[in-house]
């Protein structure tokens, strides 16, 4: 099942070497590895964006891959360290919810403990679980250790509450939960959840902002335009055409998006 | 004639997980793919940055690289996407002038549209090609499928007017076109240009600053003093050693340079 | 001995491609090779910043790596480039203390001049020795050429002055010689020479702060709250739960920081 290609998402930043080094200590364990930098730029300890940038990324990969999540404020807690096998990759990271959205979205088949020592860098440090605990693990797992050798099963992941939106008095309220690089603002609101409101003849409020209809490309509207379309996280998305929307009306991660008929 | 590399360039920044996804899916098509990573922090949709980075990387790779490059402020428009066969790599991207100076500079061989549905992700993203379209054709010819395979022929690559040096009553009249990280600011005045010229006892003027030779390293002057160089472009590049020219010279993409004799 | 891993750590930043260009120059060379990234944000020409990094990262590859290092404000001048064999892997970079450090903890072997013409990219550019002269002999090493073919022995590699922390009136006092992405503040106080200090009961202080114990972890202490802590370098770190301690305590590299018993 598994395919050597291990996947990285941390708020380490790049400024520091801390990824490379793991990647050094991995490839001392499994040296045919090969690795795919999602992000490093979470910010320090958001654990909810870095659950949201990870689970909007994982199904893009072929079966087998491994993906090495840390955004570990518990780091040296009692918090637990985990490998999560899902029908189609499998997770290692910290339990506190950072790994449930993506792990869920790929269906949990169990839960492990990363508790043997043998997979561990020893001693292991209490402030770099990345080096000395999780990327030995995702190395053995690459190299073909079971992940039923790591440890004990764990019977729950640590849940993450992901805001959804709610319809209220005919109408759909849901929130920014996260703006990109482009300034693009995606929301909570997905495809399903707009079923019954037509593309056009709807509005979709952000702020002072009324956009009136949900367009197929950033090419539908002029340059400068908000547009509210369908973005690739499969999400409702705010954006400017060519242009910031965060900056342009002012919104950011929590902002109220209301969508109406007519 | 493939060698399983492909280089990426892109205006999609570090921060979102945009490359890694795309990664992933050319791991999916073509697990022997090799990444190399060019820049993606192009300014967005700043085609003829892009493209100048592009021009000034592509000839240090072996023969048989791919080059996907990706700043598109036309997505979803009715721009073209195209496969660009040169005599040494073959580009991938949107046909909007990004990869003419570059595939220029390699030689033109063929251009393909990229209209084969088969090679592609579906449904396609009106808003991300470059996980859904790009991608996908970039890791197809990785893995050995035929350019001639992806789509009709298109008679002409989109052309790109980079900025050039021209000679006015004895004076070389040219302008700044990159500022690199370092603040060297990077000029569109060839060696070629600068034939007819003497390397010591000219003028090399950038704003209010004067200088009067063309040194052959940084270390020719003092620390902090301005200098004029071949650089690493083959180009004209003004530097400040061991500091910032753009800083220094308040001087930025456009800034005019004029070289004298005498 | 060699094992085609390459790491990259240099202060060319992210933006421009010039580190993908070294590495498009290096598959020319060894298409093999498999490239690491400790870290392309050294701040420009800081020599000693470069340095530590590397000490830091090195002893956590596998045996054979090849780590190629630039951080070269001389390049140009008189300064050497050299390679570096040591024990456990081989350093290539210029002769200007970047090295040294790095290649002292794993226990230097030999030193070669880099004068063998038929390991350089003609013409060498005097700008960008990287490209032209440090990433093509990386390459052949990582190729199988041997270190001995390289060029001459030079007897000694450039020192690096490191500050080092000294005891005054049974006090210990060091500096701060590093702040990372998190803030934290790593010091230049090994676990060595805490020998004589108790963990509890003890005083570590750095400017108008002082931090009673050494903590297991980070996690020892309330959110918010500031710790010291051997941290993953192995070295006396000063931190804050979940926060930045660079910031909250005004402090950056060359900070006092002073150990007292009781």
């Amino acid at each position: 099942m598994i395919n050597g290609v291990i996947t990285l998402l941390t708020d380490f930043g790049t400024r520091d070497a801390y990824v490379g080094v793991m990647k050094g200590v991995m490839l001392g364990i499994c040296p045919s590895a090969r690795f795919v930098d999602l992000t490093h730029e979470v910010p320090p300890q958001a654990v909810l964006v870095g659950a949201l940038v990870l689970r909007s990324s994982v199904e893009h990969f072929p079966p087998g891959a491994i993906h090495l999540a840390i955004v570990d404020p518990g780091v040296g807690s009692s918090r637990r360290a985990v490998a999560v096998v899902t029908e189609r990759a499998i997770f290692v990271g910290p339990d506190n919810g950072l790994l449930y959205p993506a792990a869920t979205r790929l269906g949990i088949v169990e839960v492990r403990r990363l508790e043997r020592e043998e997979y561990l860098i020893h001693p292991v440090s209490q402030t770099f679980h990345g080096r000395d605990l999780f990327a030995p693990v995702a190395a053995h797992l690459a190299s073909g250790v079971s992940p039923q050798d790591l440890g004990p099963v764990q019977p729950e992941l640590e849940p993450l509450p992901v805001p959804e939106p709610w319809l209220e008095g005919g109408e759909l309220r849901g929130e920014v939960i996260y703006a990109d690089h482009f300034g693009n603002l995606i929301t909570n609101i997905s495809v399903g959840a707009l079923v019954g409101f037509p593309r056009r003849g709807l509005s979709v409020s952000i702020g002072q902002m009324r956009i009136s209809e949900i367009v197929p490309a950033y090419a539908s509207v002029p340059e400068g335009s908000p547009l509210a379309i369908i973005g690739s996280w499969n999400l409702l998305e705010i954006a400017v055409r060519n242009g910031n929307a965060a900056e342009r009306l002012g919104a950011s991660t929590g902002s109220a998006v209301v969508v109406r008929a007519g």
